[in-house]
């Protein structure tokens, strides 16, 4: 019962997903799906992000949150459009939550929608929202075992940030192992390596995003 | 009818964490549930742990992974028993998958058993095992503000081990403000400061849990 019941929730998850994917077709608007550990950098990658993608494209945020609004309170400096939602204690967004999120946001208007998914390595990975990609940033001090524990969304991920690379050297975080393992599950990834909160390494990735998002 | 198999699932889960927690009883054998985010450091911590706990316990452990037994292996180093379940992609630990574990353990023989939950700050919370306290671990590294965005774990854990103290000073973490937000959550919490790589602050969190262990 539980079984076919799961497999009902993600069809209908797909379903809204394939809705919401037409949708920003229709507006030309591209759509990004951030997925960490909680603590991994993902807002502190976007402040560094947004400010590059608004030199030339009309950016918004979706913030999922399982509680607060603290991580939307740090982008308002930005004063772009951002949606809240909180998932009252659910470990993940789902593509209804972000059609909710769609009729806050004039997509007509918009260029590119930035997700933050709630900090989760497991959950988010089975909820497609209607995204073009996945993002999937994971931090130093997390371990370089985290590919192998989480293959999931290692392979879903069009580009893995690694961030924190600032700590990479009071850890004992082995890079080698760490990309031998990121190319294993997903030989096309883009790997990036940045410390989002000194500025460091994030011109290449803010390269590559332009250019994805141009095409 | 998604909440209706939801409450059913945590009903039966409810069930048979009382039947563990019984069996426990019996047995004379105390069972802890360590969780934290991927990458905290709950491995770590149990280095720094079995080796105290084993001067005047029998000490065995049940291992929570996605898909990999590399924990587990860390550990083998103790000589102790091992279980490892591998929740196939799910995101936490239920108590029937512990009681499957229990099959594989000689209760008779022991005397406390722990727990490395799936890395996960939300998930885990949701479900009792039958066991006796919660242990929260979270390190420096993944930011103050993990309390109030992931409240749920920090109001229901027996106590907090801040890890990854030897690189606070390298991070942004407020500890005064994580701690206030700790207290407000979790007035009676127990909270511990440790750098378990390097094995410094685990000797007050040793003494502590010994103590809390042989009452």
């Amino acid at each position: 019962m539980e079984i076919k019941v799961l497999k009902n929730v993600l069809d209908k998850n797909k379903d809204q997903a394939e809705e919401n994917r037409n949708l920003l077709d229709e507006h030309n608007v591209k759509m990004l799906n951030f997925i960490s550990s909680p603590g991994a950098g993902k807002t502190s990658l976007l402040e560094q992000t947004i400010p590059e993608l608004q030199k030339t494209m009309k950016v918004a945020v979706i913030e999922g949150d399982a509680y607060t609004s603290r991580d939307a309170e740090r982008l308002q400096k930005f004063g772009i459009p951002i949606v809240q939602i909180n998932t009252e204690g659910a470990c993940h967004l789902d593509s209804n939550s972000i059609r909710n999120a769609f009729r806050q946001l004039d997509l007509q208007s918009l260029d590119v929608i930035l997700v933050e998914n709630v900090g989760n390595l497991i959950c988010p990975t089975g909820f497609d929202l209607g995204e073009g990609y996945c993002i999937a940033v994971l931090s130093t001090t997390e371990g370089d075992d985290k590919p192998s524990k989480y293959p999931m969304l290692f392979r879903k991920a069009k580009a893995v940030v690694l961030n924190k690379m600032d700590l990479l050297s009071y850890t004992s975080f082995e890079k080698d192992n760490f990309v031998k393992d990121i190319y294993e599950l997903n030989p096309q990834v883009q790997l990036f390596e940045t410390s989002a909160t000194q500025g460091t390494g994030t011109g290449e990735w803010n390269t590559w995003l332009n250019r994805m998002l141009s095409v």
